[in-house]
């Protein structure tokens, strides 16, 4: 330990510091194995045991499969908290205002926290910060954004001498196992799905996942660490991964590209040029969307259930971090790494030094953000169109008014396939989304379509 | 800050912490340009400035192209030393014995210490730790392995919780800028070499680089910090990319590989089967050398002068970091970054909690290495054959004789090309290195080959 004497219980008893979990699922097993598998590495970095003293769940009847030796497991989280013998409260039970509640008291008892519960935070984060921070404690969140990668540290502090230009990547590992399916299978997204159920990478309602909120919980965090933003994911435009078909797939790979779900925050210098400016003015550019990257870029290559994250800062340029992003050995690895690091501060009395956001809480404020319409970007357009005379010739003239460049246009299938009507896909150059809005309204003015146009953004940058 | 009060000049002032600099190289200009330009978020972060006042370089005369107002700048670095203003000495002057001198004087004048010397760490790391842990004060050294990478923080941190099994990688960019090159021109090693040192990505004399040494310093650095392995560089197996020939980097990618230069240190629990037991007996398995690892892998897409290094754990699984691993503005990103958390516990009036080598240092002992001959891999070999009638059974029998399954036998050339001698490569199945070596003293016997066999390990799991 550092030698200080300290006022906190576990290190008053000066051997050892005491956790309780509250939200004994899969995960909660995970820390419990952690916990005792990794005891010996985890003394030898500590310099003192790390001891689960105390388990509450609802459930207290299911078998978790380990052994429980000299831990008290009964329903009563109140009493967990109450604890003297419980140093740090773990949350793991998932949803929004119990958890709410437990961590506020959890604090009020002059307990420190860790959760893993990034939905919690995307709403009630700056609460419970400034809760912990006014009764100085920690409260821990590593799990809470990309599972085991210790991805927030590096925002923090691997990274803090930077100003952050971008934050961005794969931070849902069920949806990328999906597309990375489908790509490979040319199967439709219902039965592609339904063997991530069956698999276990996706929940019975896949909600969360399929439509992007999660990705949108976990960004709205990570903007916040590397931008000071202070925003909600609800003001994140998230667009899930319905919808795609398996032309996209098709499409992506003869053009060079590769279809993932992509959470982007990107800080815009005012007058357009990107990369933030810490002291200048500075608006945001934040969106979760299927999207294009070149299939030649690392974050392509990231397949199956695994997430990646590449964060450019203006002294490092880009670093990527890439690891499993959910399950339960994974995210047990950074709730109890989080553990390890506050029992280090209340071994030394104190709590740490560093802001749980990166920035000091005067210093996160909402950014405005950046005019979607005001963004450039090349795009993938496909479309669906009744196979009649000029018709090509129709849909290019459309773009071409709006000023919309296009770099390939590829008519596929037979005439009379699909009842008369053929898709049309259409790559552009790089165009402002304005413009291809209005293009994109010129189509459907033509009447040559069936169905609406469908949109790909492409990120060159990755 | 904390609001506790501190005993240490830079938070007595109250205001600011100050930072000295010593050896006013590229890097050192990096710092103070970080310090300057980011200087607004970098104090958003930590609640307070950070300033550096001062300035050593035996050469004050040559112009850096940057302003130094307010920064005092001469000869002496030994008033920098006992400088009160100073609270932190970034030390960057390269070399063994004076930085050495310099960092030791730092910590008995009671100033914490940054470097980026890996070398120096390498060899006098036990010494400087202790140093400066008697002394109750902190050495960042983020910037020694992987430039702008914050490797060292996730392996002491991020993964505390696991216990490692394997940390292996590409830690040298000249090389890799190398082996890029040599891969996509076809053209022979001096060429490429030349060129890379007209660009600046490789030194006049880049004996350290090419022949893996520089890898090797990082790596025994690695070893430790992820096994509590205490070892010098100079203990580890370590060959260069001298004798790589553009015939290789075409049978690589014709039997799916790349050839990266890697970095690799393991952890085998006694029987054989690989993953760290930290309470239990285990081996290391530590080397540097030019190894084929399969092309779809992400290491294998790291290209150019970038670094990128998978971290094990047994909780985490794979995680994998990437990024720049030199350079001006990447490596001072990891200086400043190291200066921001040593100037919070300064102001806190403390020293950092965590073991700079993540495990305590009672707890880094020598730890038996695994015999190079009992490893069981693939390999690749490269030989030349005189065009003699049977001489391919010959080969073969040879190998089989030794219990050397083969995989691939490819013939290169025609007959009579090269001097009546044609390459000969062959892919073996995995097999234990023992049997590999005997093996080849057989094919040396046989007379039909002109010169030495060349080996390359074949690496799966990366």
């Amino acid at each position: 330990m550092s030698g200080q004497v300290s006022d906190k219980p576990g290190a008053a008893a000066g051997k050892q510091v005491g956790v309780g979990l509250i939200g004994f699922g899969t995960i909660g097993r995970g820390v419990v194995k952690v916990l005792r598998e990794n005891a010996a590495v985890i003394e030898k970095r500590l310099g003192f045991p790390l001891r689960m003293v105390r388990i509450a769940d609802l459930d207290t009847k299911t078998d978790r499969g380990i052994p429980l030796d000299g831990i008290q497991f009964d329903a009563d989280a109140k009493g967990l908290i109450a604890d003297p013998r419980v140093d740090i409260v773990i949350e793991l039970i998932g949803g929004y205002d119990v958890p709410r509640r437990l961590i506020l008291e959890s604090i009020a008892a002059g307990k420190h926290v860790t959760t893993a519960n990034k939905a919690l935070l995307a709403l009630h984060g700056k609460e419970i910060f400034a809760a912990a921070a006014k009764a100085g404690l920690d409260v821990g969140f590593e799990a809470s954004v990309c599972g085991g990668i210790p991805l927030l540290r590096a925002l923090r502090e691997g990274l803090a001498a930077n100003q952050i230009e971008s934050v961005f990547g794969i931070l849902n590992g069920t949806t990328n196992f999906v597309l990375t399916q489908m790509e490979a299978t040319g199967e439709p997204f219902e039965s592609v799905l339904k063997r991530a159920q069956d698999l276990g990478y996706a929940e019975a309602d896949p909600t969360f996942d399929v439509e992007g909120i999660d990705a949108a919980h976990k960004l709205a965090l990570l903007a916040t660490m590397a931008f000071g933003a202070e925003l909600t994911f609800k003001e994140i435009p998230t667009q899930g991964i319905r919808g795609l078909l398996p032309i996209d797939f098709e499409q992506a790979a003869e053009f060079g590209y590769r279809i993932k779900l992509l959470g982007v925050a990107r800080s815009h210098k005012l007058g357009g040029q990107s990369g933030g400016q810490a002291d200048g003015r500075e608006q945001l550019e934040v969106h979760v969307r299927p999207t294009m990257i070149p299939a030649s870029s690392l974050l392509a290559k990231v397949d199956g259930a695994m997430n990646a994250v590449v964060v450019r800062g203006n002294a490092v340029g880009p670093t990527l971090y890439y690891g499993a992003g959910a399950g339960e050995m994974p995210t047990a690895s950074a709730v109890v790494s989080d553990l390890m690091e506050i029992a280090r501060e209340i071994a030394r009395g104190g709590r740490g030094p560093v802001s749980p956001m990166s920035f000091l809480a005067e210093h996160i404020a909402p950014m405005p953000f950046v005019a979607e319409e005001e963004l450039v970007g090349r795009a993938y357009l496909r479309m669906l169109a009744k196979d009649q005379p000029g018709v090509l010739g129709r849909i290019t003239t459309a773009l071409g008014a709006e000023g919309v460049g296009i770099a390939s246009v590829v008519q596929r299938g037979q005439a009379g396939a699909e009842g008369g009507a053929v898709p049309v896909i259409v790559l552009t150059h790089p165009t402002r989304r304005a413009g291809l809005a209005r293009a994109i309204a010129r189509l459907a003015k033509l009447g040559d379509l069936v169905g609406d146009v469908r949109v790909l953004e492409i990120e060159e940058g990755v």
